[in-house]
């Protein structure tokens, strides 16, 4: 059986991992016969958005403990992640992976990257894991991962694939359930709700990608 | 096109509608060419629980704000459902369920319906809906609809089956991913996570409570 890590930046679309891509990515996992483990970050939220008024509010909400909710209480604290223990990681679209992860949302192309989640990326990417991300998710991928001129979706946010070029890699266009496979770098990547117009598109993209990384395993 | 209303119960597990389950749901509508509408009632959550410690914590969170995070903003005050608009509403699992729904939890068989919510099932039902509902969902069913003899699934907990039956209603033995469809009074009923193993069983229970629902209309 493959191991899969889920890696979480919170529990909503505006401020943390999109429910619907992360769901649908551990429904995929779990259709192709393989297991996985949710961690998130134990790091504060950039902010916490009321989703009914898509405005910032005075509150403040822990990352790893927000996530907890997608995982049903089973996560880890990412410092825990060895990536020698999976075959593959996962990173869920959602705006916390451009407010939580690393701060490009605001910050653009020279964003920072919390320090565990670059060392996630990176050290799976030595280790040889197969490393999927969802909608916006590829940001952080070509962040971390430009140097070596990785190869990512993003939808056809313009904005958005300028600046990941500018990281050094390159952006690749497909459609809503699509997935691009690097099979160089072992990266599959789909641009899930950057274009998805229902769930149904979405679950489409994750099983794609699923089996795109299970192809690199 | 039928049209499906979805009703939540805030956002997560412990303290809400299971995100899994209502995913599912949202997921299973959409497959089967449905169209849905997300509900909450404007009310304040019995709880707040962390996810990762499953302890209560002291803070307050809004029924239809948290709701609205499981519909990506996509999601409407309860106060404003008309059965008239619908083919068929559906009630995901989550111990919002039981604590903000009603507070079954608490009071057991003779538990408090939040007005809304009460009107909700029971205006469905005479209107003629098809009404589906999961996990620990049916309890709410049972309360509202058994003076009218409605048939349920629970699971296998016992001391709940029991409860149900007190309430007038009768119980129905299913697996997982299992529903009974009680055709008398139009009711689509799932164990989903009381027993589900993994997140498969519970899109499979989601698939074939939104097709027994469909078979109703």
């Amino acid at each position: 059986m493959k191991k899969f890590a889920v890696i979480l930046s919170g529990c909503g679309r505006a401020d943390g991992s999109e429910i619907h891509e992360a769901t649908c990515a551990l429904l995929a996992i779990d259709k192709a016969g393989c297991s996985y483990q949710c961690f998130a970050p134990d790091i504060m939220q950039a902010a916490v958005i009321n989703l009914l008024t898509e405005r910032p509010v005075d509150e403040k909400r822990n990352v790893l403990v927000e996530s907890a909710r997608i995982a049903r209480g089973n996560i880890k604290d990412l410092k825990y992640f060895n990536p020698a223990d999976f075959d593959a990681v996962v990173f869920p679209g959602g705006f916390g992976a451009v407010t939580n992860w690393c701060n490009f949302a605001t910050k653009g192309v020279d964003c920072h990257v919390e320090p565990e989640i670059r060392r996630a990326v990176w050290d799976s990417y030595k280790q040889g894991l197969a490393i999927g991300a969802m909608c916006i998710a590829p940001v952080l991928i070509a962040k971390v991962l430009g140097s070596e001129g990785v190869h990512v979706t993003i939808g056809n946010d313009t904005a958005t694939a300028a600046a990941i070029e500018q990281m050094g890699a390159v952006h690749e266009k497909r459609g809503a359930n699509g997935v691009f496979i690097d099979g160089k770098h072992r990266v599959a990547t789909t641009p899930a709700y950057m274009l998805a117009a229902s769930i149904k598109e979405v679950a489409e993209g994750a099983e794609n990608m699923v089996a795109g990384l299970l192809k690199m395993i």
